[in-house]
């Protein structure tokens, strides 16, 4: 049990470094968070209730204020005209919880964010429409920009995300996958938009292409590993601390790294407990322990962030390009926290 | 039983003039048809293939046809280098087609267009997942597009596409709602896209905001007397023809303008009965023909047929702002034989 206090000791160092690039554009948050109440207003009245449940439920808002954040390493949003950012901010926010909104829908999730989840609340019929709704709203925030690219990019990345999300459902609970498929699905339905998110923060600035580039790159590799660590914490980190339950993943079958690693290196008499509990979702009150043991017998966790670590490096070299300042230090620690959150 | 063939005969006259629009635009819908499939292009092959089936599944492309006809109507479609009807009809399409996988989710259909549902074949995950993902094609679609204003317009139509859809489900299954709830209902789901597809006819022409708003016009009523066309046949056609069996809206207890009105016009114990099958879904082997006597006894057809006269009307004379051409003369067709229709 040692490792797991541990693991959450250090997952706040994480948390401290997204408070100081809140601090760092807390104006803009707030001109976000108003955009989103404003535009979250409709004529029927669940409309609203739904949407302000899902998006004001205590998300940690890191891609919109990835995107700020990027637009103010560049130089952007400092004079009064220079507002572009934050409907961008405000339109990743949209379609990131559009997708969850999806996802929950999917994944039969009970839980999100420490609260019922909207699908387990108003059913799954509302959270399908609801979704459409926050991501109709996306496009909307975006036809006041007039970038026809940022479109173009921000459309790209809503295929993505339903291609990425689509993989993982056809490998659903299929333990053999390999991690190139794995990497496919993390890719798309979670890289695409933190990489979007950076991206634009560089577009509303209208910076150059290579530059462009840097925050695509960062975004993406800063994305996967987030979700690599994201992964690696459902064996490890406490429910409250995710607002999910330890093993939620393990509980649903979901494939993640730590347990196609684990499956990979596993005798055959241990796949054999991996294809009826993963697979055929037969599981017993200790199959829990077990897999966090063969997890841990095979240093399952360990590689997982080993690989998030990886993309970590990237994530932080390609800020090599844009200039040292408050933003980009804020930025480099939040991935050397991230990296600390797994070492 | 004759109304039943009465109403099929006329139905055919409708298929006429859908004809006949095909016809004067034989070349645009073939684009059309080949930019769609290009689209439907995916890495993951199982996208492609219920893309496929739904957007190639015989659909009469009523939408994207209606988008092409008021550009002609306006002049616009006959150098080489106009091209962008084409493109804006088939994101139209694209929106309509996500619009149905997540409304067949929504409603649990079996059935659509006389083929299996996606749903129903793939299951709803998969439905809401390529929904987006098509629905996502639609705003690439518009990306390639200069004006702002028709991004603006199309998102806002899926904002009230989903309005109108929520507003539906909150209402489900209860006979009592009033008129006016219902045509709120029926701008939102149906009359929004319609509107949609005539307007950006016109504004890929760009046409005088005034010559907007008569497309508008005649799009958005044509779109509720269509819907209304609609619930009214699914009492009285067959099952082959509108690709859905008879009674279909009845089974599943959902509430059309013949039900309203039909409910708002019964007795006490007829009320009951209303009550037992639709709002209780506790429905007996003879139910569905007692909901046909009913329905035909308090004329609720008929003037479910009246109401969707009184939006032709307007539909036609809408039209009033545009010269007289071949195209205009086609539309003019369309709208006297939905007349007939429902005659």
């Amino acid at each position: 049990m040692s490792k797991v206090i541990q693991l959450e000791k250090k997952n706040n160092d994480f948390s401290t470094s997204v408070d100081k690039l809140l601090k760092l554009s807390k104006k803009e948050i707030d001109d976000i968070n108003i955009l989103i109440l404003k535009k979250l207003d409709s004529k029927i009245p669940l409309i609203k209730e739904i949407a302000n449940h899902i998006i004001l439920s205590g998300g940690k808002r890191l891609r919109p204020l990835l995107t700020v954040t990027c637009s103010k390493l560049v130089g952007y949003g400092f004079k009064k005209n220079e507002t572009n950012h934050i409907g961008l901010a405000a339109a990743v926010e949209f379609i990131h919880t559009a997708t969850l909104m999806h996802d929950d829908v999917v994944d039969e999730s009970k839980m999100r964010r420490g609260k019922l989840s909207s699908n387990e609340i108003w059913g799954n019929k509302t959270s399908v429409l609801v979704g459409d709704f926050l991501f109709s709203k996306a496009f909307d925030l975006i036809s006041n920009q007039e970038s026809s690219e940022i479109l173009k990019l921000l459309s790209d990345t809503s295929i993505e995300i339903s291609e990425g999300e689509i993989l993982e459902l056809l490998n659903d609970k299929d333990p053999t996958i390999n991690e190139d498929t794995y990497f496919k699905v993390i890719n798309g339905k979670t890289a695409s938009l933190f990489s979007a998110a950076t991206q634009v923060g560089g577009m509303a600035a209208n910076i150059s292409k290579s530059k462009q580039e840097g925050l695509k790159a960062f975004g993406t590799n800063f994305g996967i590993a987030f979700q690599l660590i994201d992964d690696a914490l459902d064996y490890s980190s406490s429910a409250k601390k995710l607002g999910k339950n330890v093993g939620d993943d393990f509980k649903e079958g979901k494939i993640t790294l730590p347990i196609i690693l684990a499956y990979l290196r596993s005798n055959t008499e241990e796949k054999k407990f991996w294809k009826r509990t993963i697979k055929n979702l037969n599981q017993k009150k200790e199959d829990l322990s077990r897999s966090i043991e063969l997890i841990n017998k095979y240093n399952c966790i360990e590689d997982t962030m080993k690989r998030a670590s990886h993309f970590l490096d990237i994530a932080e070299d390609s800020l090599g390009l844009f200039e040292n300042n408050e933003y980009k230090i804020a930025l480099l620690e939040l991935i050397e926290n991230s990296q600390k959150r797994i070492n």
